[in-house]
């Protein structure tokens, strides 16, 4: 594995001084050998999925690394997508000339080797390679054994994209171990690797955390929340509500836990968590909304006694990224409690604020820590093609150098480059 | 000293929206405090030092260690610098609205609180607690052992100076314990510590490397290299080069190897080498370069025989950090072998070219990855006050969020505000 982090740095200082024109002409070459390699492609494909479902795999991981040609077709539009992107390299950020003469540019570089941790989905081996070629960075794959005979046919494609158009082939490289050694390796190796992103369940990014010691930057869990405060619009709120938990319940950016404000719990509750239960939410609720919903919407409450859709929330649910159709819901006296709330809870990813009272959407943007934070609208927004970025390399939920959706200018880092006539200090 | 975290919590919580006026009356008030304070601070640090005597501290790290009435004045007058610098926190860094008509806006925010380990010197301190309320964030300070008192005294009124400009205390904590567990517990409090900073020599940062699982900053180790080209003006070569080596050997921006192109060798190598020796500085030189001085220079080689000033350079001197008035010196055949042995030994922080050829120039602009890259100018000016930042809080030899000399907003993270209309993702 070495010689193959090797071989990235190599191709990396290769990339470092590419032009535009040139990656370009990569991203359709590899676009074009996908198109070539596709028999080959969804016959590995077939392959992992034939052990994957003599393993017992869930029905709903095996959809996840299925490729069929609506899905081959829409990798190679994500690759012409990224072409049409504008290069961040070698942007000038900032520029000036000190007093005594010298020129100071600071302007954006690729970072060098980027490794990506990623589970099951084989479009993110070409999400990936496409983002990072266009950023003149290298890229080291480690996927997930469930998908391996399809990455590598994947990346021998993108591989041989690169090599026709006259770049280094190893600006893709897919690990050929999918052990956690593997992972190991590559998050421990100093001096040869500048990144990792780990994109992947809690566990990972736990234990890419806990022993990386090449820097990170950490993505993807999202406890969020929709606060519906005092001067709501209720209509809104129970939109926004609907869709921030129901549009998808399985990712990141989806709410779990409804804040209400006191003053319109009443009014607010017993019909939005009704038409939730209609949903087929679960609903774990603090003691004031269970006695309001008894009281005015037993009907949910009595709806399933022996799986019941509506129980007592304890603090570890206020905790819990549930990714499925579950709400924890608590009703708050103000803005303040609220705002505790989520400080206590959330995960710094998505948090949402509903309100037509302009003093307390304003406190709640500056005051909540988050990747986004939204006044009116759902958190689901929360992603690099929603935000315009037209690529999305994953959600950052760290504070260092990058936060919430990162596309290509969150895979560069920056230089200066100092011109001067011989200055010295004194 | 969980419950020491917990507090810079709620205290970065309250200075997260604070305005500047605020933040710059409490750097004033600080300064104040510590000009009424001296007498205690300067009892605390003549303990300090009988102290570090005592046990034998060498004379170099007890003047480090020691304050005085002028020393005592340039920190004042480093919180009054920082008090007028502009404030980032707040800034937009960008500005749009998405076709669906989200409003979007990235600003700069605090990190929340950040951890500082450093060793003797009693003024980062202040310097640090100055640029962290500055940018509305929170710092724990881990300062060594030796200054343990100076550094209470101080930090006792810097509280002081917070609490009578109305700020929390607690936006600045030094922690009561000095041994390695104390750096164990701040660099792994994920949740409530946001980043940290080791400043200091370099086994600490490998130690915070390791260790960490808060995200953090490296800092601080150069190996930089002055490239001398063919076509150099070989006087300003030789200002470059003694400035580099000799203005201040023991900071991390001080050059540590010369890199001389072939065909200028001759000319270059005599003259320069002996200045050099006349200064004091030892010289490890490769073969090529010994035969020209023993042919051209051979008093400097004959000059100690006891103590030779001049002896063959070993692969572990190119990767070595002298920080001393020592000169690793090799001959290359071209650019491309210079930025190659760049690439092998440097480490990311400063690297200078010399020449009047501005195509090798550019080249060795682009291609040398490193925080800063020079034309015709001493590596020495990587600094924050040399950039013209106004304050340092370290130098970054790390590409992610933060690289070369780092000031205030190199102390902020980002956030995004989106602002809707009841806007649901279909």
């Amino acid at each position: 594995m070495q010689d193959e982090l090797i071989r990235a740095r190599a191709a990396a200082r290769i990339a470092n001084s590419l032009q535009r024109t040139d990656k370009d002409r990569a991203l359709l070459a590899m676009g074009e050998h996908i198109h070539l390699a596709a028999g080959a492609i969804l016959e590995a494909n077939v392959r992992d999925l034939e052990r994957a479902r003599a393993t017992g795999e869930p029905t709903h991981r095996l959809d996840r690394l299925r490729l069929d040609e609506s899905r081959m077709k829409a990798m190679v539009e994500g690759l012409h997508q990224v072409m049409a992107l504008s290069d961040p390299v070698g942007e000038v950020m900032s520029a000036w000339t000190q007093p005594n003469g010298l020129h100071m540019e600071q302007i954006r570089v690729p970072f060098g080797v980027i490794g990506i941790i990623y589970e099951a989905r084989p479009n993110v081996t070409v999400d990936a390679a496409g983002l990072t070629v266009k950023t003149g960075n290298a890229v080291v794959l480690r996927g997930g054994k469930e998908a391996f005979e399809t990455n590598l046919a994947l990346t021998a494609a993108l591989r041989d994209g690169l090599e026709q158009a006259g770049l280094p082939p190893d600006l893709v490289i897919m690990l050929s171990d999918t052990d956690r050694r593997s992972v190991d390796a590559l998050i421990r190796a100093r001096t040869l690797v500048d990144l990792v992103i780990p994109r992947g369940g809690a566990s990972l990014i736990r234990h890419v955390v806990e022993h990386a010691t090449v820097p990170i930057i950490e993505t993807g869990v999202g406890n969020c929340h929709v606060y519906v405060d005092a001067q709501a619009n209720l209509e809104m709120a129970l939109d926004i509500l609907i869709n921030a938990k129901t549009q998808r319940p399985s990712v990141c950016n989806a709410a779990e836990t409804l804040l209400v404000h006191t003053s319109v719990a009443d009014a607010f509750l017993p019909k939005s968590l009704r038409q939730l239960a209609t949903l087929g939410v679960e609903l774990r609720l603090d003691e004031r909304s269970l006695s309001i919903v008894q009281h005015d919407a037993p009907d949910i409450v009595r709806a399933n006694s022996v799986s019941p859709m509506v129980t007592v929330a304890t603090a570890e649910d206020y905790a819990t990224e549930f990714l499925a159709l579950i709400l924890a819901v608590k009703i708050v006296e103000s803005l303040d409690e609220a705002i505790d709330h989520i400080g206590r809870y959330g995960t710094g990813h998505s948090e949402a604020i509903v309100t037509e009272d302009d003093q307390a959407a304003r406190e709640f943007l500056t005051r909540v820590d988050a990747a986004a934070v939204y006044h009116n609208a759902s958190t689901r927004f929360t992603d690099g093609f929603e935000f315009g970025f037209g690529a999305e390399i994953g959600i950052s939920t760290q504070k260092l150098h990058a936060r919430g959706p990162m596309g290509l200018r969150e895979l560069t880092s920056y230089k200066y480059l100092i011109r001067g006539a011989g200055q010295i200090r004194s």
